[in-house]
């Protein structure tokens, strides 16, 4: 991202372009708390009216709303606070589904699906919030966060959409917080990823220019150019690459055969 | 199809490609009572281990199970009933979502994060059951029935799955039955399409060489040729078309800004 100014244009065309080719009146937004959804919240409310950009805070239990509060008032927008514990422990429970991946992934899943049963109700288009660090290495749920109408930030890396916020005069509590999924206490992006966004967003723009399988494979094997161009170790490299494969069925349709010789 | 045989033996290879790509350690499927799960776990059971395909049956309140359990004990596999109406009532609660389009929204997605959470602790794949004609005239839920790790079936017109069903043996109740999705009392699918699938399949065939966005909207202006090669009223070949436009939002990914010029 050379210019934020251009980058924020460029945005705001396709939010329009998405909610006019739809036929829809608007759009709904979870709004976590984190700079993703409020740089994608602002804007929309940039480009939409602000009646038309719907925000949902969609609290697991207890969870703190003071930092998706603070977006939705900086943005000047209403929001409606939509508790999911109910349905995700119920859900849980039949599953058995009690350690913090599996129960995260019940919670992603229950937010998409209120927020489409938002969406349905209201007329609107579901907007996601998934970056381009988290897109590649697959570090979202699978028809959860990842599942929505429209992205509008996925061709931009986190570091990227940090530069954004500043542009966009986000609050400083909003930019400067520590990214989490927020789906246990204490989950830290930087955790689970294995490495700061500055490292892995480095890596990923080495790697993407020869974005096929063979090419990832061909580092995996070859780590040496991009340990020697990047100063970052071989371990980091190839651990960025096993993500990246993990995550190829993540962004595509699911497979099916050709229909040629049915 | 010109071949059941052969169309059978194509699917259960890329069944068994599909798992060990994945590797995973085999399949979970949500069993309906429907001819195209029923069809799709024969499959399953066919080419994996009777003990890597897992049924889920997953009603909503008092549905009845009688159809799903003869599908399970015809195939000789073991299956899990789970309830999904407590998560289903919680989040149609706190949405409004009483009315039955919304609400059989809420259930179809519900059931995929239920198939997800179960595959999870696993370690197995969601398995689709989705046919071509449903894909193509957007007949089915984004992120509900929609959601899964790879689709079987999703290159068969139903009329085709209908020719399947009777090659595998499949009990004449299930291949009889009136097809519907199930998601309210009396629902029948060639009512909500309306028209017969025989119809349908015929015209989507038609209509599907050129599948573009282009000669769809030229046939909407020109419909002529298929009514007279098909002869069929131009007021249904109309309605598929405009079926088929509305679903090409639900047939790839979100759409996204290119990377050039971030």
């Amino acid at each position: 991202m050379h210019d934020a100014k251009n980058a924020a244009e460029r945005i705001r065309n396709f939010i329009a372009g998405q909610v006019v080719l739809s036929g829809r009146g608007g759009v709904v937004i979870g709004i976590s708390g984190g700079i993703d959804s409020a740089v994608v919240a602002d804007l929309c409310v940039r480009v939409l009216q602000k009646s038309r950009v719907r925000a949902l805070l969609m609290p697991y239990g207890q969870q703190p709303l003071g930092d998706s509060k603070l977006v939705c008032k900086h943005l000047g927008i209403k929001y409606h606070t939509i508790q999911i514990q109910g349905a995700v422990d119920d859900l849980a429970k039949w599953t058995s589904s009690f350690e913090k991946v599996p129960l995260g992934n019940i919670q992603a899943r229950v937010r998409m699906t209120v927020e489409y049963a938002f969406a349905n109700l209201n007329n609107l288009l579901v907007v996601g919030t998934t970056n381009r660090s988290e897109l590649l290495t697959g570090y979202f749920t699978k028809y959860g966060d990842g599942g929505c109408d429209f992205e509008p930030i996925a061709h931009l890396y986190k570091t990227e959409v940090w530069k954004l916020a500043e542009y966009l005069h986000l609050p400083k509590k909003i930019i400067m917080k520590q990214p989490s999924a927020d789906l246990w206490d204490g989950q830290r992006d930087e955790d689970e990823l294995g490495l700061p966004y500055k490292k892995l967003d480095k890596i990923l723009d080495f790697l993407i220019i020869k974005e096929d399988i063979a090419s990832l494979d061909y580092y995996y094997h070859h780590p040496d150019t991009p340990v020697k161009t990047l100063h970052i170790s071989e371990e980091e490299i190839k651990h960025v690459i096993r993500m990246m494969i993990n995550a190829r069925h993540k962004l595509k349709m699911p497979p099916k055969l050709p229909r040629i010789n049915a």
